[in-house]
């Protein structure tokens, strides 16, 4: 007896798998179908092909309309969970310095974002993550890593953690979730004090709690030392928390190097990483991930040449950084940035922001569109994948199907 | 008897008049309303002032549910009438040169976009025109400027002007026509000639047929001489058709001093403009027009320094630039690029796509909320400016009324 579909899609000018196999990253099946069963793709491929695997009767039939049809995005990299605004400081900045703003009296920075998230509740938290995770949905993210961050003390990072979790259940799309307490220092400590602090006390208290899959550090000039870096990714992995870094955004302390010699599972950012620590990084198999939006909204002085990633060999990811300093939520934006602003090819780019950025967060279920994998997917209203990335600033969404339900 | 509303717009938390009489050109009323009747706009004010000047009974109330309200955005450049499609070329151009594309056999530039175009019916043309002016509108555009320019011929320039009429009758959004026929030379003649032809044939046609507002001119290295670009624009004066010009987007020719001499409605580009040219461009009354989204999409090398357009004392348009080589229809996104790359603030860039884009239109009816004004608004599901700015990608519209009516 053949596998029985609930769902299939049919019609598509073409199926964009992402299939890791395919030399471009990006197979394209003209006119494919997709077939669903129980929140699980059960076979992708022409349509005639798929009757022949596939008991399809009964199934409930969608007409992508020729349309693209393409796995959900998976957004790499956000920190989305926080409290306040700092639109004002972002518009104040646009014609004035930041000793200007700063002199002006409005809050500034990650220390901003901290204070204000320390003093809201729960609730608040989540209402906000979920109306901006809810804006990735209707660009077609179906899963979203998000970082802790901007509490900075046990209490703190314990509840935006647990905002993560709540998140997780309160709508669609899956999150996978981030701890980093060593995204800036608090005031209350000493540099050192506060290494330790993450180290003897957060680390333990999240990996108990089993409210995160991974660790990351801000490894920076002004922020963390890559020996600090070290102690506490370690203290990570001894925790069964897996690393991350944010390396290289501003100076090149040599974060690159330390995610090559930790294996880590990501180094994101990499605007000052020289050519020898990428190289290292694609032979230690840790995936870069790319994030033109924020590199847009600070007006980056170094935007990442993606050409020297591909060349290196480097597995590449995509995320839209959605952050108080750069409020963006848009995975086709951002594709469309790492194509025109950073060089990436069209199919590069789709295969970094699906297959790519599912390597990133870990997830071996999804960001290709074949047999076994979870059903999430999307289909546009462009024709081609080249009509995405062409309409600048166009989101291409007109269905999203996540495990298997239709959501958008 | 005081006049009767037929519509009146409440609860905004903030209503932008983008009023010529505010310093900072974009005037805001903290929870004001905007009462209109017969598509044009009685008062706008705070809610208690509107009820003494204004009858309200009876009117519709549309409750604004504490978002921002603001003019109807004026696209003021772009060129949307074209055949085919050149997504093919854009996404080849992002990993390869030019040189290497046209090697590759895939048709490039504005002559490939003229090929296709002349063998296009109106039916077709008008057809794909109508969905990227349903698209603007969406994105809050109620009146866009609309060149011809792919034909390069008598009739197809007619034919292009033609679709122009068309499409201003075939949906809400009016339409700006602007005779082009100065964008490119064609194959058939020599430059001399079709210059010629231009001036002898072409303007007289158009201007006959009623069929444009303004002739406008390509003047750079490689297209039209400042002297061709005189005598076609003063041959278009003659015959009623007021000058705009594409100036110094590549080279500094003299294009603004041109468009200072000749007093023109607007320059565009100027991306190599001198400091001296964009003062005496201010002196003479010319509106310059931002359009920042062309820049992004053929990576510009020299992004506009918009501070240095509002330190010369220039009135200031933006445009999305619509065309084939740049696809781009939200206004939205125009004035988060002014903001963020080129440097206007949120006022400036807000007052630039509205009374600034409807000065270059030559259009003193709308671009501002004030009595007697069209009633062209738009309302936005974010609660200040600043977050419109702010929200990188985000389209906040939520509702469009033109001439009156709910269209969006």
């Amino acid at each position: 007896m053949l596998p029985r579909a609930d769902l299939v899609v049919v019609g598509a000018s073409e199926v964009l798998t992402c299939a890791e196999s395919s030399a471009t990253g990006s197979e394209r099946i003209a006119g494919g179908s997709v077939a669903m069963a129980d929140g699980r793709i059960l076979a992708v491929g022409p349509r005639d092909e798929i009757g022949a695997v596939v008991d399809l009767a009964g199934a409930m039939v969608m007409d992508a309309a020729a349309g693209v049809v393409a796995p959900g995005f998976i957004d790499a990299h956000t920190h989305l969970v926080f409290g306040g605004s700092r639109a004002r400081e972002y518009a104040a900045r646009l014609t004035r310095s930041r000793e200007e703003v700063v002199a002006s009296g409005i809050p500034t920075g990650i220390m901003a974002t901290v204070s204000m998230t320390r003093s809201e509740g729960v609730d608040a938290l989540l209402d906000a993550a979920v109306e901006r995770v809810g804006a990735m949905l209707a660009h077609g993210t179906t899963t979203v890593e998000s970082k802790s961050g901007y509490g900075l003390d046990t209490p703190s990072e314990l509840k935006l953690l647990e905002v993560n979790r709540l998140l997780d259940e309160a709508q669609p799309v899956d999150l996978v979730s981030t701890f980093m307490g060593a995204h800036d220092f608090p005031p209350e400590l000493s540099r050192e004090q506060y290494v330790d602090h993450v180290i003897d006390e957060m680390i333990p208290c999240v990996a108990d709690a089993g409210l995160a899959r991974f660790c990351d550090v801000f490894c920076d000039d002004g922020y963390y030392t890559v020996d600090q870096s070290r102690r506490i990714l370690e203290a990570g992995i001894a925790a069964g928390l897996a690393p991350k870094i944010h390396a290289d955004q501003y100076s090149d302390l040599g974060g690159a190097d330390l995610a090559a010699e930790l294996a880590m599972v990501s180094a994101d950012h990499l605007n000052f990483t020289p050519i020898e620590g990428l190289q290292r990084m694609a032979e230690a198999g840790v995936t870069a991930v790319l994030m033109p939006l924020i590199d847009f909204a600070v007006q980056h002085p170094r935007p990442i040449r993606a050409r020297d990633w591909v060349e290196a060999g480097l597995s590449i990811a995509i995320g839209t950084d959605l952050c108080p300093g750069g409020y963006a939520v848009s995975m086709p934006l951002a594709i469309q940035f790492a194509c025109r602003w950073n060089g990436l090819s069209p199919d590069e780019a789709l295969h970094a922001a699906t297959a790519g950025s599912a390597r990133a967060c870990g997830l071996d279920d999804r960001g290709t569109l074949k047999a076994g994998a979870l059903a999430d997917l999307q289909v546009w209203d462009v024709p081609t994948l080249e009509d995405m990335v062409y309409r600048i600033g166009h989101n291409p969404v007109r269905t999203v199907i996540k495990r298997g339900k239709v959501v958008v």
